[in-house]
């Protein structure tokens, strides 16, 4: 089974900064290229690219962006004065761990880069790029073996190469257990209000050749109710100490409904997404978007004048509702404290 | 508290049928006239029309038109001709069993009708919209005092006067306990693929000047999970002798998160929407609809050409996840067949 998986979210071509547009897809596949940090940390808060893993690769290279900006500013002060652009990235968006990670991976960098800065910086961030990749292979060999053949699954959101470095991780099994024959059916959720599932996730599957059946979020309960999925597998924004995760919206919902109804529910993510500093997913800063994602769409108001809305862009899902959080460095079930701990000691 | 509610989805005016087409709310306020029997069936099929008791009203002015045409054609023979328009509205939709118990209603009206049958039979459809608005108004008043003061409560769908005869079966425990002063807040899922909350009950709530947040579908279970909602209150399309019950696609998921989070849930629908004749949810015919529902919206596609979509209109929520029925016939608390039967026999 030949994978195309050619399509890559960040791209770090000519020595530039490039995006793919995630809010014109299906529609439109246009690049963006950024030349400044600002327009960095804009498209990731517009949601130009997004997915937990993608935003912290975009920030890593958006850091070589704004060390080249500010050694041409002033080779001397580029150290003191790039600090207001680490800020201005952190403060892009709030809840996908990935991006502080990478932040920290960069300023790491910057403290011991060598004769040639910038050329150390761009392969830092591409490591982070790389590694990020390799990770996602590895996950979605890990879980598809986890996956009985003949199964139903069901995803949510986007979790696959417009997510992540490439390949995906919940959308990475999903690729894995299609490629070992395992899957009967791919339902994907549509996923409001940003359709992720519809615009994203089916885009990708179909380009791929894997069939993919999407569904109205709220139908997941009677999908499983009918016996159609045995696995509900998604991705994560971060995972707290103690195995509770921050997700999409609507996660929190499909954890609910799996364990009701006997359906497994597996959390695949790279260990960037693992925030050891934090104890419970109670701790976890969700970030409120526009209400006018859910008032309109396609800049169409759906609602009436006067309407309002309530749009947590994730949920947490405690620890006790997984089943298995699958990382590059192993798989936990039923996750504690404890196992992550353990899980993050493992090497590589 | 004073209540505009001057919506009315259905409407006998000037000897003739005019629905609001419910499809271009709330955008437009537009009424279609309706003149023979096949605009009917074609109005309900396309959802120009739609909620249970509003189905059921339609169908029965319905059975009004078609007699009028077919006595034009031939008076001696009506009775006879008329059957293959009971047939055809009876084949408009599947689940709602109202549209079969007003058919059954103006059936006997037919059998029984005296010198003047149209006059009759319009008494009749005019009876079935009277005492659907009326039972409303009791279900609004035993629903809403079952809610506490300071309560959250949620909706899914539309339920209110653009539903049914007027005022509205969930919607109208809502209105009510609003006028009480009962409620905090009230939230109302978008309810994809069709979007009624955010289209038709975001509307009659703004219009009564009825505060409303909607949610995304999938954000139900967080919400839940922040203490923010005690109720859960749905109407229903179909309910069987055992209390279980058929209603808008996301029905049951809601009902599996309401009990997860000690959150009630309560189901508002007259008499007519209780079927007897099924034991068991698992006997309702459920309506597929058009995929495109899903992979498109407002005639755009949101979704990549070769995605499939599933998308049932309509989901079964099994009675022991229902805390309590409201008819206009009672209250129903941990719904069983035996309770079902001893409601059903009340006087109303």
């Amino acid at each position: 089974m030949a994978f195309h998986d050619s399509i890559r979210a960040v791209l770090w071509q000519d020595n530039g900064l490039k995006l793919l547009d995630q809010r014109r897809l299906p529609a439109e596949e246009t690049y963006l290229e950024l030349t400044d940090v600002e327009s960095v940390a804009q498209a990731i808060r517009d949601m130009v690219v997004r997915g937990a893993p993608a935003i912290g690769i975009t920030a890593a290279y958006g850091v070589v962006i704004a060390a080249h900006n500010r050694m041409q500013q002033s080779f001397e002060h580029w150290r003191q004065t790039i600090e207001a652009d680490l800020t201005l990235l952190a403060e892009s968006r709030p809840t996908a761990v990935n991006l502080f990670w990478a932040l920290k991976r960069m300023r790491e960098a910057i403290t011991t880069v060598g004769d040639n800065p910038l050329q150390d910086l761009l392969s830092t961030a591409k490591q982070i790029h790389e590694d990020d990749l390799a990770a996602n292979q590895q996950m979605g060999q890990a879980g598809a073996a986890l996956i009985h053949a003949g199964s139903g699954v069901l995803t949510h959101c986007n979790t696959g190469s417009l997510a992540t470095g490439g390949y995906g991780t919940a959308l990475g099994v999903i690729r894995s257990a299609f490629a070992a024959g395992k899957l009967q059916q791919v339902y994907a959720d549509e996923t409001r209000p940003w359709l992720q599932g519809a615009r994203l996730t089916a885009w990708e599957l179909t380009q791929d050749n894997i069939p993919v059946t999407l569904i109205a979020d709220s139908a997941a309960a009677a999908l499983m109710q009918q016996g159609r999925v045995q696995w509900v597998i998604v991705g994560a924004d971060r995972i707290t100490a103690n195995g509770d995760v921050a997700n999409k919206i609507g996660t929190y919902s499909l954890a609910v409904n799996a364990r009701h109804h006997g359906v497994k529910f597996m959390v695949v993510a790279p260990t960037s997404t693992v925030d050891m500093e934090l104890n419970s997913g109670k701790d976890i800063p969700i970030e409120q978007r526009d209400p006018n994602e859910v008032l309109m769409l396609n800049g169409q108001p759906i609602s009436p004048a006067g309407a309002q809305a309530w749009n947590p862009a994730f949920d947490v899902t405690p620890a006790e509702l997984v089943d298995v959080i699958v990382t590059e460095r192993g798989v936990v079930e039923a996750p504690t404290h404890d196992k992550v701990v353990a899980m993050m000691k493992n090497a590589q």
